[in-house]
Order: structure tokens, then C-alpha cells, then sequence
């Protein structure tokens, strides 16, 4: 019998769905743009937890789980629709609202319009599907599937702080009593790199790129599959989250970097020859060089203490 | 304290979500054309019941009412987009597999490409998010805010046979073992009226329109409330659905198609001028003119054995 996830990775590519393919569908729309777009789903106690989280939270994360679908394509993002199911008990109290606030303030921060979706009732779970579109030049979305070997592979931001926060939460940290509010954020309200993305994006800067939802370890496998090449990394190249190393149940800061999922940073190749525009236009971002891109298909090479180790995915699965 | 519809209704306006306004939200997409855009959300035991219907039958109506939005607008479907969350039990099904074959039969009828979307889990019950697009000439997507005193009101098809068909699976009916299949059909996998709707689009026929998901009564008074105008209905005219007079439970056969919904005909109004062009662009289709449109602002009057009537609406409420 097939494993779950070997089901729903064969469902996937059967239908053309996202995961297998790119983080957003690329449609024409003018003569001159295409548009992207994206849809999630997100069901409590799967994706969320009322108790760990705030209803602004929760809203934040929603769109912030699509306009990083729309960041990773080099798009920039125009439009979204939000549809929610909330279950009798939750009607009563103001989460609705209180989630539409979140949601709204994200989407204001990046001039995305909230064109429609619905609200409807459920037997049981909080259910939210969200949707964003975006605009890329014609025929310019930067896809999975265009790396080349020899181009440079770089992320954004730091990696392990969602996956730790979470630990954190299922150790029973609240938010309103932590000190590590700010830690837990990465979990609870992440921010999507909607401006790194347009950058790269305009400027035709990056050969693929995919958003880090799965783990670095998983999404990289992802973009090496779909452009039939291999890639190096170098260990101490990848920019650990610092509070994974005040935390002395993490025993192993690099792994939590590598197969921690729903960081929502980007991870780009590019051309060597654009290291220098790069550096350039994203002086003021953190992004960082870990690796490069081989021509050893779907193998993932880890530089490890001079040594070289081959590396299995083992990031978030969503079965 | 507000009713649980009042309160769906004030978010509904506050945000600017779908029932409020129009069947789908309106775009620009180029100097040409308008893209119209909508996304329904199906919850299991709220929407549909897998010991009453087939996952062919949820996955031909998960799509289908949205296109039944998209036609609403007199728009061509395009493309569409279905995430669908199952959990455990379902998973070791054949659900999946047939819910897709039903959702892209119908997409393969109507040309709609199935673009992306996706498959997670849920912890209890299925969860489906339907998304549809159409093209529509710019400025020329048929809103509901556009009836003239003066238009008259028409409507496709028969009426209450999806809310017949529903109380006989509430009373016991097998689609398997029964004899009344086309009619439970109306309710497990209503067809969209696409044509229909493309025509009155094409050819700048009507000028208002919804489709009928919430009843008649209902769908009548969302196109007076966002025109400012009134309606006179017919009740003689109104294209009952011949299997009403078969079952005696059903003691009053015009509140029926008053009232039930989910039958997804198509009501618009039209200006008496264009009554001839419609009669020919529509020969082939089945259209009832009901009614007419009036200046007594959101009073629908009911004319019935030469007697008016002030209608309530009584149609299906989503809470």
C-alpha cells in the first residue's frame, strides 16, 4: 500500500496540482503580465491551535501562507479572496472579527486588496482557505524548474526560529506569558518576504526559487527535482535562528535549520555572474550564500566538517 | 444580540465578501477583458453527506457552484482552482480519486482548465474550497445593482426540484435504490447554467443578474436591495418543477420554488425592448418570464389568484 504521502504526491501530479509543480499557478494576463496565484488551506488543530495562538494571529498567518506562494514567484502581490468556516462555539465569540483584523492589517502593509471569499458555518473546526494573486512580467514568474548547474544558492533570513517556536508552544510556552514573544511570532504570525521576492523578481535576478514551507532540506529537493540538477551545501554557510542555541533540548542546531518547516523565507539560485547586482539590490536584506547547485541530479550534498554527507529530506510532511 | 444571519451579513459587508455584493468578485485583466473570480467553501455534513450523494457527485458540485457564479456574471469560465482537506478515514478511501474524476468531468465539459489548488488533512470532516475564473468584456460583467423599474424578470429552468430532492434524502431516499434519480440529481449534482449565462453576457442582454443557490425569494431580494427597486412576481408563471405535484407531503408546490434553493437556474432582468432578441438568442433553452421589476424599493409583491401578496423571504440561510 502507498504511504500516505506517496498518495497524495501521486494526487498532486496527477492533477496538476501545487507542491509538485510551482507555489502558484501562472496564468496570462494582459500583454504584457502574467498573474499568479495561490490557494491554502488551513484547518485548526492541523495548521493552527486556538490555545497557542490569537485569533489576529491566525488571520496574519493566512494570508501570510499565500503572499509567500506569491513572493516566492518573483510577483508582486495585487489581489486575495479569504473563505472561512467556523464552527457554533466559535461564532459566539469575536474571533471572526479579530481574524479579519490580522488579516486585513497584513494585507494593508502590502497594498493587497481583499477583493471577496465567504463565511460559512462548520459541524466542528475553524476551516480557512485563503487565496492571493499577483503580477509578474510576461513569461518572467521565476519557477522551480530553472536552475542551472554551477548558479549559487542563497536564503533569506534565518532558518529554525518557526520549527523551535513551535517546540516552545508544544512544551506549553504560552504567548502571553513568554519572553520569547518575538521567537514565538515566527510561528504564530510569520511575515512573508514579499519585498525580497518582487526584487529578485524585477530585476530577473533569480534562475528558481521556492518559499520555505516544508524545510530547507525538503523545498531545495524540490527545486533540484524540478530542475533536474543536484546541490551543495555548506553547512556553516546556513543561518541558524540564535535562539536555537539557548535551548538545550535543540541538540542539533543544524538539523532544526534544515528540516524545520514554515520559516517562509525564500530560497533563490542565481547566476554567478549576477552575485555583485544581487549583493546590490539587497543591501539592505539579509540574505545569505549557502551552496551551489551540481549537476549530481536530485542529490544533496552536505559539507559538513570538510566531509561530505548526502542528505534525506526530512521536512515538515503535510500527511 | 444579532442574529447569527445579521452578524454573517455585517462581516459579509464589512469585508466586502461574496453574497453582499455580486456571485464573484470583478477584475481588470486587459484593455479588453474583466476576469470575474469566486471561491466557495463545501464542509462535509453542513453542504453535502457522503451517505446521501457520491464523491463524484461532491466533486461535479463542488465545481459547479462556482461555475453557476461565474455564469451569473455572464461570463466565460476559464480556469478553477480545488483544495480539498480529508482526514484518516476518508484518506484510506477511493474519495479522493473519484471526487476528482467528478470535478474534472464537468471541467472538461465547460473547458475549464484546473490550474492548482491542493490536498491536506483535516482532523474530522472533508473540507473543499472551490475557485472559479471567467472572462468577461470589460465593464461588462452583469452585477446585481443594475435592474430598471420597468425590466422584466425572468428565470431558467424548473424550480424546487433541488430542495424536493433533498427532503427526500432527508426522508430516507437511496440514490442507489431509487426511481427518482434525475430528481435527486438537482440536489447531489446540480448542472450550472454556463451556456445560458455566456449568451446574456455576449450579448449584453440582461441587466441583472444571480443565480439561485439561496431560493428565489432571497436571490429575488439581493438584486432589489442592490438596484434600489422592487418586484412583482407572477405566480402562475413560476416554472415549478413538475415532480412537486407527485408528492403529497409537499401541501404548498409554489412555496417550494419560492423557497428552496440550490437549484443554480439563473434569474435576470432584462429591458421589455430586448424581450424579442432574447426569445430568439435563447430558443433553445428553456426561460420563464416571472415577474417585473417596480419602484416600491426591496417590496417584492406577489401577485396569486389576482390578489397581491407582500413576499418574506424564506430561502436557505447559510447559518
Amino acid at each position: 500500500m502507498l504511504s500516505e504521502f506517496q498518495f497524495l504526491e501521486n494526487l498532486r501530479r496527477k492533477y496538476n496540482l501545487k507542491k509538485t509543480g510551482d507555489d502558484c499557478a501562472v496564468l496570462p494576463k494582459d500583454s504584457r503580465h502574467d498573474l499568479v496565484i495561490t490557494t491554502d488551506l488551513l484547518v485548526e488543530d492541523i495548521d493552527f491551535r486556538l490555545d497557542w495562538s490569537k485569533p489576529e494571529f491566525i488571520g496574519h498567518k493566512a494570508l501570510a501562507v499565500s503572499l509567500s506562494d506569491v513572493a516566492a514567484m518573483g510577483a508582486k502581490p495585487v489581489w486575495s479572496m479569504v473563505s472561512i468556516g467556523v464552527p457554533e462555539r466559535v461564532w459566539k465569540t469575536d474571533f471572526v472579527e479579530r481574524f479579519y483584523e490580522g488579516y486585513t492589517k497584513l494585507a494593508e502593509k502590502y497594498n493587497v486588496e481583499l477583493v471577496g471569499g465567504d463565511v460559512s458555518r462548520t459541524p466542528d473546526k475553524i476551516v480557512i482557505d485563503s487565496i492571493a494573486a499577483g503580477e509578474v512580467r510576461r513569461g518572467k514568474a521565476i519557477l522551480r524548474s530553472d536552475a542551472k548547474v554551477g548558479d549559487l544558492i542563497f536564503v533569506t533570513g534565518n532558518l529554525g526560529g518557526a520549527a523551535l517556536a513551535l517546540k516552545l508552544l508544544e512544551n506549553g510556552e504560552s504567548f502571553e506569558l513568554s519572553k520569547q514573544k518575538k521567537l514565538l511570532l515566527r510561528q504564530l504570525a510569520p511575515n512573508p518576504q514579499t519585498e525580497i521576492g518582487q526584487i529578485l523578481g524585477e530585476k530577473n535576478l533569480a534562475t528558481a526559487m521556492i518559499d520555505l514551507s516544508d524545510g530547507l532540506s525538503s523545498d531545495l529537493a524540490h527545486i533540484c527535482r524540478a530542475s533536474k540538477v543536484g546541490a551543495k551545501l555548506f553547512t556553516d554557510k546556513i543561518p541558524v535562528e540564535s535562539k536555537i542555541f539557548d535551548f538545550t533540548f535543540e541538540t542539533d542546531q543544524i538539523s532544526s535549520a534544515l528540516n524545520g518547516g514554515e520559516d517562509f523565507e525564500l530560497l533563490f539560485t542565481l547566476s554567478p555572474k549576477k552575485k555583485f547586482q544581487l549583493e546590490k539590490e539587497l543591501q539592505n536584506h539579509q540574505i545569505s550564500p549557502i551552496g551551489e547547485v551540481s549537476a549530481n541530479v536530485e542529490i544533496i550534498e552536505l559539507i559538513f566538517d570538510e566531509k561530505i554527507h548526502i542528505l534525506e529530506p526530512e521536512g515538515f510532511r503535510h500527511f
